[in-house]
């Protein structure tokens, strides 16, 4: 079974790197194969030669960069050989509407899928982290109130198809960001992840959270909104929203946790 | 029946003034008889003068500084007095705690629960919002995360005796410092109130929501968390939280609103 880790950005890098250093443990310790894909940034070289010291330091001798910039590169056969050897993926930020743009729905895309299908560790932090829901956030304009039609979606990896993620949570304030998200479609529960804190969740088996924050959950499935009555731009009512705030260090076994959140937890727990 | 009105702090004084105007018109209008009492503050003249001017561009005929600086002032019978013929009385920000100690349990104190029985309009923004409570929210060292021990509790007004009350709300990033006091006390519900926003509640009969921003309600009753289990400064951990967020322009008369939000309604509409 494999392993998602979904890190809220600006993970560790040159530290204590605990996000990093367990993404290479998931993966299988030393020896695993970690490719790096940089797809969403605009300078990968930088970012990759950030990862390639950090995951030096922590001692894995096999780990390589995944340049692709064009959707080209992503269906040759090449780059999804190298998934299909690797143990570990990590997904660099950027902007998740270019790390869509070039990889989505492309053979580097179905090796993603195949490689958590047969026990890789796929870890995407900020850009990376939004992109491994089917419904990816990609821009919201609110600033302080949740208002409808501030919340912009693509396509994305569609690893959590029920769920739709938001990183840099606590750091920038997005939980009217998140609200409006979930307002406008309560069949989606939030996640909003920390900073340098990730969600592990090992396929039919737990969640953790690690790193230095919290995840914050915002189910709005029972919840009553005005948001069928309202017009673009105008402020969101919204009523009877079940929040959970899970710390670092929160660990649930499936079948455990507590039982209000019995449910979310079958569901993250199958998410992948 | 008296009303109450719990504002966020920073509202308008000098251009549309809509919370101030919607004061003067709770108190009765022009000739309503209106006392500020300025206790919060290091500045009460400084205070004084804005409201003096806001008041009188809204046509009040009929205002005064109760200008209360310590508890022999409160405890004399004019100042008592003064109350028992008032309209409406504003409470102005500053400092809750100095507040509080200059008029909490003094003559001014009971004429203010009078005052109110009575019929009377009593509003309080920032620290004069948080007085509002029994359980008053004084300070919170809280930052990003919600954690044990942040929260400092002092004695209050006690208008409201079942919630805690926070103010600057969105503008600040107090959602965290909210959901510590409610985790560790549960049976407080969470009023967070923006800035230039107020919530009006019209005893037995009516709550709205008025001004700029929204109301955030947090309900921690069902809630279960790891408050008991962790030390003062550890990160909590708080699942099934129910989050209402209820915009300017809200408006629930006794036994309407939404369906979830029934019960608190009518625990808001007795508040006082």
């Amino acid at each position: 079974m494999g392993s998602l880790m979904i890190i809220g950005g600006s993970e560790d890098r040159t530290d204590g790197k605990a996000v990093l250093e367990r993404f290479v443990q998931q993966a299988g310790g030393p020896k695993a194969a970690i490719c790096v894909l940089t797809a969403a940034s605009t300078v990968p070289d930088t970012i990759w030669a950030q990862y390639d010291e950090a995951f030096a330091k922590l001692g894995a001798g096999n780990h390589s960069h995944l340049k692709v910039d064009e959707r080209a590169q992503a269906d040759a056969a090449g780059v999804a050989e190298k998934i299909a050897r690797a143990d570990g993926i990590f997904i660099t930020g950027g902007a998740q509407e270019r790390l869509i743009a070039a990889t989505g729905d492309t053979l580097l895309h179905k090796a993603l899928h195949e490689a958590l299908q047969r026990g890789a560790c796929i870890a995407g932090t900020s850009a990376g982290a939004s992109a491994m829901a089917q419904h990816m956030l990609v821009s919201g304009k609110t600033e302080l109130q949740a208002e409808k039609g501030a919340i912009e979606f693509g396509k994305g990896y569609g690893f959590a198809s029920d769920f739709v993620i938001d990183q840099h949570f606590s750091q920038r304030h997005r939980l009217s960001r998140l609200l409006s998200a979930v307002a406008e479609n309560p069949q989606l529960v939030g996640l909003g992840i920390d900073e340098d804190t990730a969600l592990l969740i090992e396929q039919s088996t737990s969640i953790e959270v690690l790193g230095g924050g919290a995840v914050t959950v915002i189910d709005g499935r029972q919840s009553v909104s005005n948001a069928a009555r309202i017009k673009d731009g105008e402020c969101l009512e919204i009523v009877d929203v079940r929040l959970h705030v899970l710390p670092s260090g929160t660990r649930y076994r499936v079948g455990g946790g507590p039982a209000p959140f019995a449910d979310l937890l079958q569901r993250l727990i199958n998410i992948a």
